[in-house]
């Protein structure tokens, strides 16, 4: 028999646009799942956790190439005894999944089915500097009304949501826009071929970046970009484009004077009207629900998604201000976004089914949680009892179960006791608030050392000493004050 | 051009062997899973959430094949720009990543590394009924740590673990081995030969199964199983077979007495010698930190997991009764288990890192917790306020906003409101303890019916109403009384 080479060090590394997640980026995002989680569930929303592979076939966007569908999904094809099965993916959002559990158990989930979902799903792209293949989402949909009651129900728990997790109100807003409109928009232009109002819908797009003076050169002979390359224009006349223009800017002072620019702008157009009512309509009953638009207001300028909705449409944004990059003021901007969809059913039963739903993005809206100081101060490290004496272990494993009794967050060191600097220095790294101390003249004594290491550290870093000389940072207590003690120096830091 | 063909409806299903999870069935493991965790960080150990995601390579055991690797675990491999890039892999369980991780972030981590983590892990394997291909971990392992101390504390906190989530004492025990204990009987009995050590190892796995004279038969000439196939046995004569039945039963009234019985079944083994002295250490650690044989117990007939583990193995036991499918009395058996396995991180570095963990098996405990009433009652539903008038949908929607900040699980019914009798339906599919009802004549006096939903049921079951006489299961209150007399009704319940 040849000798078998020796397989080679396998690298201890993740999967490229992959990453690990430690301590407190797992808790605190688990804590503000969790409170939104009680908002949603507060609206009558339940949980669902649906299964993190689904078929190609149900995913639906994502057909089988010829090889393999690697189209954005991560897919692989099952082996049944030899012979190739379906094509199976990782869950790309939480939407897709929604439609296929929909449709699955129809029959037993009440009607309208108002639920919620979070967890990671995967998108198999480029990964980039903060792009990574794996992200969580979070989402409410309300499937089976076409209710407008429905879009404004979410727009209110997404306004609620944003305050629990800890956004004050003043500093979001939500805005709502309609599809419909554009839609009566552009059937009051007259634009009935396809080509054309996909232009402008793509043009539309691009309010947010270049403003209405871009998309008026756009709409018309084009546009020199900040690159200095031309962008060929969609043709139209100034007067053409002149409803698309009011359509964007017709936010007033007031829902009122919004809905009676937006009314100007649509024309005849029944769609339009239609769309425009519905904006009333929401507006109404948010009125009603006590929700003003310090927090919820009509804004056509929306634009996001607009393109993929069938009906109203909304985002949540944060109004504050950070430094970006290059140091500069900007708005936060979007933590979520939505609308009215209401093909989600139709391709696995045929029956048309409404729906509306919000999705939260999970890392933008921690990242503004520690913009605002809400989250990521360091955690809370446990209690370290040191070992002077291995021998005497048990001694150390019965302090840290009288203070974990109490509630204490501790722990015995578990690493090699030889060298007592590097138990201070893991004590440190654990970012420990206290050390214990017993060595044999301790024990003998009945008494126990306990070391401040927030005061330690305090002291180490300040220029004088005087004001921390009247407070030591290591003192011995009897034995049987450990708890009481330790909770004492706990309580005057919290 | 061609018609394209319309392509068939695709089935609304999940793939094999994967399930979806609904309401309480997510809430109830969500929060004993926070339960769990808050034991695990008052004892030190920090939370870490790991990509789904890993290399074939990182997992190790599973390497590509000619075609694909489907070895028990779902892969495919990375299409980089047309080029065939790395396999990739969902990861079968938790103990792998942690390798990973470990290895790749050592330099950033604290020595030892306590760690916990929870969430699915997923296997290629043949669903079966109750067997799924996706389910849910939850580890917590102490890596970097030689010391039994290690060993101790996860069995300390296992059955802290399993009282916190509602196991009361007396309803579990974690029953604690050492594989170098039976490494010392296999020299003692002078077994050197693989095969022949390896054969009896697994017949000590049948312990479970065939009891003590079972073992007996297959040590030596084999046995006739229950299918009335004949089992060879290993071949051993009784003398030789003998220091492995006393391993097996040497647990004792006491725990001394144990460490006595397997001193005497090592014989002059060193390694087996190592053994009893760690189980010794670990004994008298559980003691000092007070965790009795009533909780944690030495006990040498655990053999799951013999045969992975380096060191000590535990296992906890529920030993409440429940009757099985064919209504005879079990104990529930088995619900987390764990042990030392040294040789983690060794395939990464080439350097040996000791490491000791735990996992629970998530939805086994689950069913423990059912079993005992701690959870799987129906969920409480939301307040229901019906829709009399459709035009007055504000009107409804101001009352579940007055509903829900008072705390109150409140949501307006958004279907076709035409058909009242369709609205109390979808009340009563949602376990709605209360609907509220306001049409145009309660609206003009100012007044709301609330409909007691719980009490109509109990009214609809009971064959005598008399004992419901005196209390109406619907009334009519002041509009402006409506969260009052909802909050009392829900507390009457609760």
């Amino acid at each position: 028999m040849a000798k078998e080479k020796k397989a080679p060090k396998p690298k201890a590394q993740t999967p490229k646009g992959f990453r690990d997640y430690f301590g407190t980026e797992v808790t605190e995002r688990a804590e503000m799942l969790a409170q939104i989680a009680g908002v949603y569930h507060r609206y009558g929303f339940d949980a669902l956790e649906s299964s993190a592979v689904e078929t190609v076939e149900a995913l639906g966007k994502f057909l089988p190439d010829v090889d393999r569908p690697n189209e954005g999904v991560f897919a692989w094809q099952e082996d049944e005894d030899g012979d190739k099965g379906d094509w199976l993916a990782l869950r790309y959002d939480l939407t897709a999944p929604l439609a296929r559990v929909y449709a699955q158990h129809r029959n037993d989930l009440p009607l309208p089915y108002r639920r919620y979902a979070m967890g990671p799903v995967w998108r198999n792209e480029k990964p980039g500097p903060g792009r990574f293949r794996q992200f969580y989402q979070c989402d409410a949909d309300t499937v089976g009304s076409g209710s407008v009651a429905a879009d404004a129900e979410i727009c209110a728990m997404l306004a609620d949501t944003l305050e629990v997790v800890g956004i004050p109100r003043g500093d979001y807003i939500v805005r709502v826009n309609n599809r419909k409109v554009l839609n009566g928009v552009l059937e009051a232009m007259g634009l009935n071929d396809d080509a054309q109002r996909d232009a402008v819908l793509r043009t539309i797009d691009k309010f947010d970046k270049v403003g209405e003076a871009g998309v008026r050169e756009l709409l018309g002979k084009g546009r020199l970009d900040a690159s200095g390359a031309y962008i060929d224009g969609v043709g139209l006349s100034d007067a053409q484009a002149e409803p698309v223009i009011a359509f964007l800017t017709s936010k007033g002072e007031t829902a009122a004077q919004t809905i009676q620019n937006l009314k100007a702008a649509i024309g005849d157009s029944t769609i339009g009207a239609e769309g425009v009512a519905e904006l009333e309509q929401i507006a109404d009953l948010l009125a009603a629900g006590g929700y003003g638009p310090d927090r919820i207001v009509i804004d056509p300028s929306v634009v996001r998604g607009l393109g993929y909705y069938t009906g109203p449409v909304f985002e949540a944004e944060l109004t504050f201000e950070i430094l970006d990059e290059k140091g500069r003021k900007r708005q936060f901007g979007s933590v979520a976004g939505g609308g009215r969809y209401d093909d989600l059913v139709k391709r696995f039963t045929g029956q048309p089914v409404p729906a509306t739903g919000v999705s939260i993005g999970v890392d933008r809206l921690l990242a503004a949680l520690r913009e605002k100081g809400r989250i990521g101060s360091q955690s809370a490290g446990p209690v370290v009892v040191t070992v002077m004496d291995r021998d005497r272990m048990g001694d150390y494993q019965a302090m840290v179960a009288e203070l974990r009794s109490a509630g204490i967050r501790a722990e015995v060191y578990l690493g090699n006791p030889k060298n007592f600097g590097n138990q201070l220095k893991y004590a440190d790294k654990r970012n420990s608030p206290v050390a214990v101390i017993e060595g044999g003249d301790e024990k003998a004594n009945g008494v126990v050392q306990i070391k401040d290491l927030i005061l330690g550290a305090k002291i180490a870093e300040s220029a004088s000493l005087e004001e921390w000389q009247d407070r030591p940072n290591q003192f011995e207590v009897p034995r049987d004050q450990l708890v009481s003690k330790v909770r004492e120096i706990l309580e005057s830091y919290s």
